[in-house]
């Protein structure tokens, strides 16, 4: 079971593939997808999905993870966001790609045991869950991988549940 | 020159293409696009685009025009209407469509003549500007015939500036 999972910002996109291996979680790929910044708002969204289409093809994830959106940011950011939003999930539903979403807090508690815990925290345990050293990780690629493995202990909880 | 008008709202999408023939401009073709209500996000989404394909394969329209997103609606509409935007706007650019934004206010100058016109009175001037008769109109194809007319309107002076 390989599932991606995707971190949707302004200006990159993290993204991760994790893959369950028995009882261990491993990260089979993660990086960044970043559009030029001066171009226009469609054309940064084409870049955005062409890049997730090779990832896709490349790594061939069977479903994919979402933070939700926060409501809480500011009306134009959230218009940003969404619309980054809009053309991931088309592009992966076009792909027979199911998508979930997952709250920051269920993100957070599914990685440390708590709804709070802070970036670095969240960055170490998916180090940690993922046996990965101390190569360069950026933060979109952490949170991206982050929600990837919520969504595999999740999923994992699901399937044991009666 | 043809240009597609959109008008995405949350349950139905308005769809107008609009041409210039000499000095006037007539209505191609008009209706909305209703994705199933029971369905998930990204299904609607998929639903959403391969109905706009179908109108931009058959219409041929060489550029787009949006309403620009209105940031006084509250956060859970404008994430919806904002998602919908961005799976317009990618199956748009990646057929080489140009899109356009304009503000309400601008559409509705446009067409009356102020900014502060009501829906009646800028659905009378679709339907005199077009000539279109007293056949039957849904809310959303006028309104997307309507910021299709403002992009041709707009086009036309803009060619005509020194």
């Amino acid at each position: 079971m390989r599932i991606l999972g995707l971190d949707p910002g302004s200006r990159h996109t993290g993204f991760g593939v994790v893959e369950r291996r028995g009882a261990k979680l491993h990260a089979v790929t993660s990086g960044r997808i970043s559009p030029p910044k001066g171009q226009s708002l469609e054309l940064r969204l084409v870049h955005l999905c062409r890049e997730l289409e090779r990832v896709v093809e490349q790594f061939r994830p069977q479903a994919a993870a979402l933070e939700a959106l926060f409501q809480g940011v500011n009306p134009r950011s959230l218009i940003v966001l969404a619309q980054a939003r809009g053309a991931l999930l088309v592009t992966l539903a076009q792909r027979d790609i199911s998508c979930r979403e997952y709250s920051p807090a269920e993100v957070k508690s599914a990685l440390t045991g708590h709804g709070r815990a802070d970036k670095q925290q969240v960055q170490r345990m998916v180090r940690l869950i993922l046996g990965l050293g101390a190569e360069p990780l950026s933060v979109d690629a952490s949170d991206a991988l982050a929600v990837a493995v919520c969504y595999a202990q999740r999923y994992r909880l699901d399937s044991l549940a009666p």
